[in-house]
């Protein structure tokens, strides 16, 4: 029996308050990469929808909670993704939402955010720092924080994978899953030990943001001082305690990649899948990189989780 | 009443026949790309299964009804989608699939044709010329000759993403459509004439491939000699006069886009969008690119048809 914060039913009940437009993803092999990695790959394509990553499907949840009952304003901290996808749902809501990011986030993220009309405070440090500036502002205005792993509506938007991947489960034995704060991990992670524990739950972090896998590992919150990796997505410092502790029951394991192959595994996704990625969502195919014995062989997914990449940044990584 | 070829109930009838994988695929709005085109512009994304194109909705349809009937084999030309496609259906089905290509077609879809298991034959001249070489292997061999556009089933195929487009038909009023041989023009644009005859269906071609345009606006058959166009998945020089005659009562209109349209299109969606596809799936941005006052303020949505492309081109085409 797994006791996590989360719960199947509400799972379950969360994709009525999705937009569709979030759900029931693709999910397809791509033989080529496959091929090329020396297993077989599926891929589950979170980029396809107006946010261009996964995270649409926690806020829309955030958000219909929010209008449901009567509140009218909401902020985050954001490395970019969060944001988007808050605003969008704010929109879509009628939700007053603020997003405060690093100025090291991508533009193309912070451009979307704008664009969108939402407002944009960015602060002079990393994303523990956005943190702490977005907490401030909800106590300053009385409005909702919303916290990215912390809010358990982040992590059962997140579930709401694992239920589609868990119809499938038959066709796959491992899901590698790109690690950050933890909602997607543990969310898509405890769908699957209740639905599917057959499947291994592998979680993937860039060795330049490894708190969250060291924590795992030691089975305690173990911090560190900065962070040093292209995936900005998944780059915190602050594991929190509670997600830890789900992560601790429904993943299997949690490795580290380095810059170089996550740089590999978004050329590796160009080159065989025709997809245009952000580094954290190369995570997965640079977690085969890195152990090619250890996956031989094996049938795997890879949580294609986000798209929002500056493309001059792209071009770099990624030209012949 | 629409007197063509297509029949919606049959139509209906054929989504049990299609692995799911390619079905209901992602519809969304990219508020970017709008931006920059001066309307809104949703994406219908046919690119996100296992051959990369809309394709395999008409090959699962032939594979299976061959199958259905104790055929064992089949054989096809392809510019290289058709073929990836139906080979993929056809090991799904226990066919034995023979592909007959021009060997100006893309490597990278001839190796994906190859890496199947799938025979292959190149021939030194257009996809006319493949035409006839796959019709004279079905001859010798008497087996099943699958023609693009001209088999109905491909047509019925194609028709299923007008079902999915008519589910959502009043978040728009116009629908872009690669037109090649018409299998896609007239599948699509038969479903939309039945089920939300206010949407325009709008066919778009190279000005480099332009037969079944000219065709479409002198209501005869209008071949050409030859075809220069980087969107080699719509070059065609014989228009098959079942299809046309099929066009001309389902599409409102078809024009042509220079090769320019066509590039700054493929560079527009994956800056904006962060899609990489093939040049025939830029045609619907090149149309609006190509006569932006036309489109103004509308709300449109441009079929994503395809993504296999050879990476060197791509890259010479869309490097900043």
């Amino acid at each position: 029996m797994l006791r996590t914060r989360l719960d199947l039913d509400r799972i379950r009940a969360a994709r009525r308050a999705i937009d569709p437009m979030f759900l029931d993803t693709p999910l397809y092999e791509c033989e080529a990469l496959g091929r090329a990695l020396g297993c077989a790959v599926s891929i589950k394509l979170e980029t396809a929808n107006p946010v261009r990553s996964f995270k649409g499907r926690g806020t829309e949840l955030v958000a219909s909670g929010l209008r449901d009952h009567g509140r009218t304003a909401a902020v985050c901290a954001s490395a970019g993704n969060l944001g988007w996808a808050l605003g969008w749902s704010g929109r879509r809501h009628g939700l007053d939402v603020t997003v405060v990011a690093s100025h090291r986030a991508p533009a193309a993220k912070l451009d979307r955010i704008r664009a969108l009309g939402t407002a944009l405070e960015l602060v002079d440090g990393d994303f523990d720092m956005a943190r702490q500036r977005a907490a401030a502002i909800a106590r300053e205005r009385g409005i909702r924080l919303v916290e990215d792993s912390l809010d358990i509506e982040t992590c059962e938007g997140a579930a709401t994978i694992g239920l589609e991947l868990a119809e499938r489960a038959s066709s796959f034995d491992a899901v590698l899953i790109a690690l950050g704060g933890g909602a997607m991990a543990t969310g898509v992670g405890h769908v699957l030990k209740a639905l599917a524990p057959g499947v291994d739950v592998i979680c993937v972090q860039p060795e330049g943001a490894p708190a969250m896998t060291r924590s795992f590992r030691q089975r305690r919150v173990v911090t560190t001082d900065s962070t040093d990796t292209i995936a900005d997505g998944v780059a915190g410092r602050h594991p929190i305690p509670a997600v830890l502790d789900d992560l601790l029951q429904v993943a299997d394991d949690a490795v580290l990649a380095q810059e170089a192959s996550i740089v590999t595994g978004m050329r590796m996704l160009l080159r065989h899948a025709g997809l245009v990625v952000e580094p954290s969502a190369a995570l997965g195919v640079a977690a085969v990189l890195e152990d090619p014995d250890r996956f031989a062989g094996r049938r795997l997914v890879t949580i294609i989780c986000g798209s929002n990449v500056d493309l001059d940044a792209y071009h770099h990584w990624t030209r012949p």
